[in-house]
């Protein structure tokens, strides 16, 4: 593996807590399976704001788009609530989503054996759920122009714009397409066709891809209220979901809170190819920055962890070494080791953050 | 009570079905207790397009505001998949929505005790819930313009746009506000104000709206991914839930889904009050039309029944009416009456549709 290059970026709340139990999962791949990363560390997020007055400092811009991969924790908090909006956490991380072109969001939303019981879904709803949601995360209403606060006769109105191209529905949807085909080659695209025009454009781009080059793939439409519902009634129903900006947002939050596993869920953001051939990418725990817990040793690091594994499939070409960490952490967690979020009622190992960390070395 | 009435529009699908039972209950209400109404009906839809071209006729459009009441059964179906947006049967409801300036959507999210095993949430989560989304229902991206489907460069691009001004959002917030001083006291604001700016309007407006004028109801806010992890882990922790149309619109469906009586939801949208007092609106289920099932006599007809007691109670001021109806659905449904929806494990006697109108129209 030449010339692996990563930045973490830990940002707020729990972020650094358990990005540094990544770290320790990086040193052992460096030790022990001569895979070895070229570290940089730097600052996103509040952290960033605290030390440079913006969210992302241009420099750590820069970085982030030289290196194969960026490893991010969580950003903001209610220290940050009052900030302008152009300075907020938030911006930082959509920053570098909007400057990588990271157009594709990847969120497999599982459901841990040894979690089902956390689900506040019945058992035979969630035991064994796998999907994959891929959200189209550079474009729609996130970035969308006009926007912002305007005066308008004697009252203010706010503005956003949602707003879809062709080429940026075509590229996600072939994204969601490939991704079928390692799956259970089952698409399912949300949208709002029956309200909103970009929805209309949406549905058709994304059957013409279908038609034109994955045939083989079985493509379902539903609104994505619809969708809302389903994934609450019967989420086994679906493999791969395709949806934009927004709608990915909810639906992904959702479906992510009903694995009852939110602590242990991943995500990849991809873009197009580098000239390595590498695809642009951040990998960051679907979970945000949980002030309520930070710096407390409470936090479960392994949703971190598990982006760290997407990293070494999607990034490195580390399917194997990707799979090898996920079977430590089942084995891990089928001995018993919790942490706070996962103790239920059958009991277990309780762990801190860094205790979790040692056992997935421990079981590697 | 004087002069009221109504304009029923059936619509598509099982709209006719289960809004014939609503006229035995509306019958039985002029029979029994002398709450005479001036019922017409007319075409909406899919209906109204087959017939005339168009989802929604402009005589209709005027009917509709100038009876007290609209009563809607449900609009939509695969048959009207293919037309042009403008004349899709969902344009005929949006359209009576927005000229009636409807723009309080309130959307109870209740689990009726003897369903709590339909809902595929775990009994605790969802037994004795009841909830109330109020979902602003005439602006937002439903309605702002630009809008449409344009040419750009070589490729084409769909744009929508989320609008919101101050007193948009000023006259919804106090729907909410007064709806929750007549239950709990207590309204959770919803939108994303970390990545739009419409959000950060919504948000100030809803504060302030607060402060000034009902600072004794409990407000907080939440962004609306985090309101749909929310609303699947533990929905008991919401009273009045206020969200802009978009949001209201996948926030309510997932909401309804996770009580598992979605077949027992209805809705009440409301605008200013009229000449005479009554506030203009138009009451409709929840689900939908249903098309798969449609004509056979399996549709649940509670929700559209529960619709008119919603009348009964926002329009006509006949809260006690109202209960008495909603006790007789109740009695019914502890008797063991179930439609095919309702059909669970333990059993019941089996009915149709139009056995489920007897049935309540007697425990009346
Ligand atoms: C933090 C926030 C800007 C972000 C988003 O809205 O995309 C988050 O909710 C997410 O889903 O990654
Ligand atoms: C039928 C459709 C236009 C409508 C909406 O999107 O508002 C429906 O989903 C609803 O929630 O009433």
């Amino acid at each position: 593996m030449s010339n692996a290059s990563l930045l973490i970026l830990p940002g707020d709340g729990i972020g650094p807590e358990v990005m540094a139990e990544v770290r320790k999962i990086i040193d052992w791949f460096g030790a022990k399976r001569d895979l070895t990363f070229d570290v940089s560390e730097d600052l996103v997020g509040g952290a960033a704001y605290d030390k440079h007055g913006t969210p992302l400092h241009d420099d750590t811009m820069a970085k982030a788009q030289e290196v194969d991969a960026v490893l991010l924790g969580a950003v903001g908090g209610p220290k940050y609530d009052n900030l302008d909006f152009s300075v907020k956490p938030e911006r930082g991380l959509l920053r570098l989503r909007k400057e990588m072109d990271l157009f594709a969001n990847l969120r497999p939303a599982q459901c841990f054996d040894a979690l089902a019981d956390f689900s506040s879904l019945k058992k035979d709803v969630v035991a064994g759920l796998d999907i994959m949601i891929v959200r189209e995360l550079t474009s729609g209403i996130y970035f969308g122009e006009p926007r912002g606060i305007f005066e308008e006769g004697n009252e203010r109105v706010g503005i956003n714009t949602q707003r879809y191209t062709e080429s940026e529905i075509d590229r996600v949807a072939r994204s969601a397409f490939e991704l079928a085909r390692r799956r259970s080659n089952k698409v399912c695209s949300m949208e709002k066709a029956n309200v909103m025009e970009s929805g209309i454009l949406w549905r058709e781009v994304v059957q013409k891809v279908h038609d034109e080059d994955y045939p083989d793939v079985e493509l379902s439409h539903m609104y994505a209220d619809a969708g809302a519902m389903q994934l609450c009634r019967w989420p086994k129903q679906f493999d791969v979901i395709v949806t934009d900006n927004l709608f990915g947002d909810l639906l992904s939050d959702a479906a992510a809170m009903l694995t009852g596993s939110l602590g242990m869920l991943p995500s990849a953001s991809l873009g197009a190819p580098m000239a390595n051939g590498r695809p642009k990418a951040l990998y960051e725990p679907v979970h945000g920055s949980a002030p309520d817990i930070a710096g407390q040793g409470k936090a479960n690091p392994i949703a971190c962890i598990l982006s760290f594994a997407m990293a070494l499939r999607y990034s490195f070409d580390q399917g194997d070494e990707a799979a090898r960490l996920e079977n430590a952490i089942e084995k891990v967690l089928a001995d018993g080791a919790r942490t706070a979020d996962l103790m239920g009622p059958e009991g277990g190992t309780p762990m801190s953050t860094s205790e979790m960390g040692d056992a997935i070395v421990a079981a590697l």
